[in-house]
Parts: C-alpha cells; structure tokens; sequence
C-alpha cells in the first residue's frame, strides 16, 4: 500500500484531541509559578523547564509521526518547514515562519507571532532573565533527537522580555545515523 | 436588550481556542513528577496540585461566564449541572454526569467514564494514596467560589487508583451572598 500523504496543519489540529487554551495557559503559568518558588534562582527554573520540554518532547514525537503522516525529512530545511507549519499548528494551534538560515543550512529560527502560553502573563520585575517559553524548546529539542537529529535550541528574541515577536534559535549539530532505542521484537 | 440565551457545552467548546490534548497531558504529568520529586509526600502533593487547581479556577470562572453565556442558577442542582455539562465539556472537552444526590440536594457526585489527564498514565506503588487529578478539584472549589459557593470537593472514585470511572463529591458548605471583591467604580 502505498504512503499516506502528509497532512497540512490544520487538518491534523482539526483531527485530534483538544483541550480549552486557556486552561493549558493557566497550568503552564502554575508550572513556571511553582519552579519559581521551589528553585528560586532563575537560571535554574529555565533549566528545569527545558529538562521538562525534553521529556515531552520525546513522547511527543510519536503523537505527531501517527498523526501527520510525516515519514521522513530530505534535510534539515525540511524538518524546520514541517515544525514550523505542521508541528506548531498541530499542538499549539498556531503557525511560525522558518527564516535567518545560515550559509549552511543547519541553522534557522522560528518566528512566533502568537503564542498561546503567554496569554495574560506578565513577568514581575525580579524574573529578568526567565525563559518563560523553555518548556517549548525543550520539546523541540527532544523531539527531534527522537528522529535523530542533536540540536541545539535557544530563545532570541521573547515579547516578555520586550521584543516584538518570539524568536527560537535551531541549531542542527548532529545528525545521527538512523538507530532506534528498542528493537521492534524486543 | 435581552440577555443572550447560555450556550451548549458542544457550542462553546467549538468557539474557543484549544491546544492538543495530549500535550496538556504530557505538560499535566510534568507538573505531578516534579511535584513529587520536590515535596516528597504525596499528601503534600495532593495538597498542592488542588491549591494549584483552585487559583486556576477563581481566573478561569472569568472566560467559562464569558463564553458560555451562563448568568446565574437557580439552585445547586442547576449549577452542577452546569459544570458536568458545559464546564468539563468547554475545558477538557468531556462531559460529566452528575449523580447520588443527597436528600438536601446539597451534595452530588460528577462522573466522569473519560478523563484527559490521565491518558497513558500509570502510577508507580511508591504513589499509593496520590489524588493525580487533585488540580480538577481543586479548580471547581476556585470556580465555585467566586460564584459565592463555598464548597468541599473531593475525589471518591479514581480509574488510578482501581476503580471503575472517576467520581468527583461536591457538597455545598455555604452559600454567600454575592459579593464582589471590587467594587465596579474602583
């Protein structure tokens, strides 16, 4: 039988299961509230978000295999397109744009002008620093490294911290050769 | 102009903005495990996941009014009605039955046969006596309380735990006279 076509972004977020925005909004702020006041240093917090992204993350990933339809990337340019228009939509329901590549492409952002969240948040002054949004590169991270690629991903620009839009850095630093962590008769 | 008639709980939930479920499950399950490594106790835990779940009910009652066009009911049996129906149905996308009324019609279960929170969830024997939904509770006794009820809601029944369906006990304690906690001129 021949391979299901992938499926845009906003057939597969219309294909599955949702929960209410707000309602995600308002448990990821009771996360970041709750590490606040457990780690108490910022940097720490934005470290055990990211560690909290990674675990998703590689769970994530096979949610977004069996329901896209995606079976493999050409490069790295076509893994960022499908993260971008189908990954974000797919979870977040919204889009990025896939721009800044670098010379090699192996380096590009992610450009977020909407980012569900982040709805109502507003950081005190004593969170200079915080990463609010790591739990999302973490995910990416994590779920990438699932399909063999090591990347490296980190926030430049944060409307939180005063910028005009959410810009997250990816950078491919290794691809891996295709090795699974279990054997498929194990 | 007349008041807008109250919306379905199908109605709403198609008008709202949602996120994938199961990263609302992955991000749900974050927050148990780091609450267990932090706090160490599950009956801290217990304690701290409803504490989390009330300070997200008393903001999220704002959108549920909003959206569902409920103004006010007639007794508690209207109101639990109205949280089995349209409350689960707008947030989680599940509805509840409500049931086991007592005599005074001041205490009723809500059953819930699907539960979004615990999709693929197991819990490990170290966890015996973990309420890992402890956060719904607590965000109906917010909810409820910012409607001028003051209420006990407690877990009876717990898939995790063994039992058949999940079955949430709310008694009504008291019902205050509405009261704002700002005057609208403020």
């Amino acid at each position: 039988m021949a391979p299901l076509p992938p499926r845009s972004g906003d057939a597969v977020f219309a294909n599955i299961e949702h929960v209410n925005a707000e309602l995600f909004t308002l448990t990821y702020g009771a996360i970041v509230r709750q590490l606040l006041t457990d780690l108490e240093e910022v940097e720490e917090v934005n470290k055990q978000l990211d560690q909290m992204g990674y675990n998703i993350g590689i769970r994530l990933i096979d949610e977004f295999l069996a329901k896209s339809n995606v079976s493999g990337c050409a490069n790295f340019k076509e893994t960022a397109d499908v993260i971008a228009k189908v990954g974000f939509k797919m979870f977040l329901g919204v889009s990025a744009t896939v721009t800044n590549w670098d010379a090699e492409g192996t380096s590009c952002s992610l450009v977020l002008e909407d980012n569900p969240l982040v709805d109502f948040v507003e950081l005190p002054d004593t969170c200079q620093g915080l990463c609010y949004c790591n739990i999302l590169s973490g995910v990416i991270r994590g779920a990438l490294e699932m399909v063999s690629m090591k990347t490296e991903v980190t926030w430049v620009r944060d409307m939180l911290q005063g910028d005009d839009v959410y810009e997250l850095r990816v950078k491919l630093l290794k691809q891996v050769p295709e090795e699974y962590p279990y054997k498929d008769d194990e």
